[in-house]
């Protein structure tokens, strides 16, 4: 066991976005599916030095306990993981089944805050040595947290960022929870050393905004109100029916209208909880402009697209970026990484720009040794 | 009357497009609307030394005889005109109701090519002394001519632009006819150290698309299909029953997504003429689209708009573009205006590249004396 | 002055439903526009003796003050009325702002209820005397109130309604609002041996589940999820802003999904108040079903309308049919106007049923003498 | 063997269609899925005398060679069959396999008219007596055919109507190919005093038409167009790329348009092969519509549907149905299956009327003996 392989701790470990990723890293590398929705494993990446899929190692923490094999099952069954998968990665799914910890803190959890951070850090470091990694990227994709109500205490995400930190991994908060932006875990971040991302991967909704709202502004249309519903089944859905989580999501939402438009246009943005559509999701956005003279106009989209599968591909990317942004010694918020996120650390909130920054940073990563 | 007012000739100047430009021009230029629309009047052209809405001068060549003023009434009536702003605006219209001079060539019309063009280019040039116009911008807005059936006879349109040739005048094909692309007039328009612009303006569906597309290809999406349909009252849908204009028109959409995703989608694009939609035109896409693992996802947009609200600010900012561009010494086809076009001279089809080689050529314009 | 006149005393007189539909009725009477959207306007009516369009007189409560000639210039603005019309009415509208009276009660009012219903019961019968009708029928259209907390006091809605049964008034009510309904009222509206109907209005979004929910009910389809999200500008937006009011429009417009389906399905209805859009509403409704095999399917509608203009009609229908029926003696709540409310007194909630019974109602009141 | 078993004889019995309804009559019988979709396993049906599933065998002619197993597994691909069904079914898809007959004329077949019905007639008749079945529905569920040049020859859909007629089975016309309709066929299917019905089966776009007609023709709601756009993956969508299909296809669409709106209003229908959908179809219905007073409104829809999954319950039904009418005598078209038909052979274009008509059709066939 040498030190050329990467370790990716997934926390939500056995959510459908990470099952989804551990499930999709094994089949692409295994030929069995195109790299569909990867962005790194198209040609402006093939020269930036990213860690192949094969040599990615997954693991991570999680509260629940069904074993990920059981749960690819159930995402074959909601139809985001196509028909056979489980069996034909039966021993991928379970070896990463194996490196799986349980999660925190639980329902009376005696374990303190800084208890909780040194077994959460302990366990990466245990899987570190145990798979001889030359180092683990941590990536948060479990269901969004409620906007903390104060900042004495850190919450579940934060934990777990605080354990990154301390344990030396390279962070990325794929959701819109606290994580490693927590006020209180600022310091220690800069002070760290390492790269990180975040927050909140932009995989429907807002990333049609991002190119949309551009589009109206290049135009010199004035958008008058923008409204939109997101109906969604799975665990997402049910989190998002809490008014605090649901006010997390919805402020990545409207950062890109604000930071695009100039000013927030009126309109509401609904997220419900739709069992009945599984892993599905429906995003309507109605868009009222006025043109020329006054001329009202309206533009509508409908997105209806499966939330794993839109997310898995870009954990996958976040997963090489960050480890190869370690590996060349970045430290910092990553600059260019606005591209796979609702509201990006740095830089621009229009698609286009971010996309050319990603691309700098492609360069810049294959720049260095 | 001195050298420093601009004309404005228009191809089809009793049109809609037309109507609405020249009444636009007025209203806004006289601060009773905001120049919604259009993008020469926001900040980036400041200095681009482009000339005042109120130096510009209306002409234009036309077959039919409906004067300015009731063309406005109409407007009002399908909605694509405010109330009260033909009464308004009356002076400015007929004003340039007077510099309109009849269009060719008529049904048994017994003058032959060249003679129409020296009629042409004979009313080009009255109309610059008798105004003593600095300038005059030929724009094409006419309906679209059938595809021609071979190279030997000029159609019209390119008529027209052999004239602004012989007149030396600066051209914008903002139709998808031929125009100066005309394979007989290519070597003419290169001798003639004249900048120019084209072709088929990008008020609606395409530029949905030309922004719709890149962010498909960036994210590695692979796009399955690409359907459309078009609703047009108003004389463009009419015109565009003739399969003939139909094929003209499409071409200029498809090669947007030909361009952005490497290959044309399966998937048709129709136009439909829906006389009870006035002025009004609604395009609905359907793009069907892979994610990873195989999974089918769908994107449809609906665009409702008033198509010469949306193109009659893009005519005025293209004739302030090249009027300039003229001035500054510009030949041949102008780089960076591919943002307004369907079917462009040079360039990128990818709205975001446009915008940013529209802003270059902004600041072109302004670095010359 | 004979007695050959009928009175529609509306509720919220300055609104934008009853300024339509005072407007509307003086326009559809003099000819300048046709019969649109009202339903007794159509064959089936013919020989039901509803009282001709010119032979109703307008009065009505607001608590507003705006004169209807300036409201109706507003309505035009907004794009709900045709330009040009106030100006052809304006002795219409001047004389039904002459019949109107304040409305009540206003903050610090220091009149009890009964003072109240009776100086509303007074104006109801001084309107009835001074113009010599033969009954007058009492529409509530006033915005949307709040679900009375609890039954002690009645709300305004209801101080009105009691008014109308204390003048011996026809009532109908056109919103979500208590009412005639109120606990409080029932044995009253019972003893007056007066017509009534209600409530809340169908125009939009509930029309259309009230033929599409008996058609997945016909066809066997198994309806798993129905959301909707209703984007309304003008006051019924601002006022459905309040969770109370939106939840008694909520309450009717679920009952047709339960009614057909047998059950309510999983989904939320939002109510979303975009200024931006004055007068026009845009409904959007997403419909997921299983249909054979457990195969997945979707159907979306999208109604983009005008609620005054969709609303204004049917209280000239009801207006009509409730005087008819007050004239041929009916009681109680009138059988067969199912078709005109989100939640009906009487009969079915499925729209070609009650169309069936409004054929029915017609043909009773064509038989009386 | 005795003779309370039904013969289901399938015109194109190896399509998408066919598979389906052998798969899913075998599926719901042995408790496997619910009987979703089958409009006559509700409660107005209980008491009709119509034959159970379990006794329903199936048979038909194709002149595809795929065998039925290996069908349903592409359709499991195409996503319009469940995982694992082919599987659980294969030995009812064998058997059904096993009655299957080629069908015909081949390109270069030299058998004449009587020569192919003569023949396709003993293999009715053979089937009957092969498995003692008290009769034979005969349903054309094959690829549309162009509308036939004259009435010269009789196209193969015909072929199979005559032999129906010959064999003595009662007749149902599924597509909108010619059949029994044929002019030459009128006379004999009267003669015949064999129930029959048809044609076109109404499954998406036309189904919700049937409803939303209604409702505005009800509403005096003035529709001003009624525009449409079918996209089709699968068999269906490449045969209507031929003009004269889709002439056929479209003449049944607009008929309900006009029969429920008394004129068709202005609006194209498009049919186009989207071979990436698989066996999925999307339509779009633009409707614009005059509210009172002029106001230009607009409803769309779309429907996103599976289409063997909604077709194959409906020819359950209708096998169901006619075997039943043949059963009590009934000749001629049934009268009551409109319900079921783009363009039926009587009654109302109207589904709930057709509703209504379906079940005092279920009632008379319960009252027979």
């Amino acid at each position: 066991m040498t030190e050329d392989r990467t370790g990716v701790w997934l926390i939500g470990a056995r959510g459908s976005v990470a099952t989804t990723a551990i499930a999709g890293c094994a089949a692409v590398a295994a030929g069995l599916h195109p790299a569909t929705g990867m962005v790194t494993a198209t040609d402006p990446f093939a020269d930036s030095g990213l860690p192949p899929l094969e040599t990615l190692v997954f693991g991570g923490h999680d509260t629940a306990h069904t074993p990920l094999p059981k749960r690819a099952e159930e995402l074959v069954t909601s139809g985001a993981l196509p028909h056979g998968l489980p069996a034909a990665l039966r021993a991928e799914l379970s070896a990463a089944d194996d490196a799986l910890r349980p999660g925190g803190p639980c329902p009376d959890d005696p374990r303190g805050e800084e208890e909780l951070i040194d077994a959460f850090a302990a366990d990466l470091d245990g899987f570190r040595r145990t798979h001889g990694l030359a180092r683990v990227v941590v990536i948060n994709v479990a269901t969004t947290e409620p906007v903390p109500a104060g900042d004495a205490a850190l919450p579940a995400s934060s934990l777990y960022a605080a354990a990154a930190l301390r344990a030396g991994c390279p962070y990325v908060n794929f959701t819109p929870s606290a994580g490693l932006h927590h006020p209180r875990l600022r310091a220690e971040a800069e002070r760290s050393g390492l790269p990180y991302a975040g927050r909140d991967g932009k995989t429907g909704q807002t990333l049609l905004r991002s190119v949309l709202a551009p589009m109206f502004a290049q135009r010199a249309l004035s958008v008058r109100s923008w409204s939109g519903t997101n109906l969604l089944g799975g665990g997402d859905g049910a989190a998002l029916t809490d008014p605090g989580a649901a006010a997390a999501k919805n402020a990545g939402k409207a950062r890109v209208l604000s930071d695009t438009l100039g000013e927030l246009p009126e309109g509401e943005l609904h997220i419900d909880d739709v069992p009945a559509l599984g892993d599905w999701k429906t995003a309507w956005d109605h868009v009222a402009f006025d043109g020329f003279l006054g001329s009202r106009m309206i533009l509508q989209t409908i997105w209806q697209g499966c939330d794993s599968a839109l997310a898995a591909p870009l954990v996958l990317d976040l997963a090489r970026l960050l480890a190869r942004a370690h590996e060349v010694g970045l430290a910092g918020p990553v600059d260019g990484l606005g591209f796979y996120f609702k509201d990006p650390d740095t830089g621009s909130s229009a698609l286009p720009e971010q996309w050319r920054a990603l691309l700098s940073l492609a360069a810049r990563l294959g720049a260095r040794p």
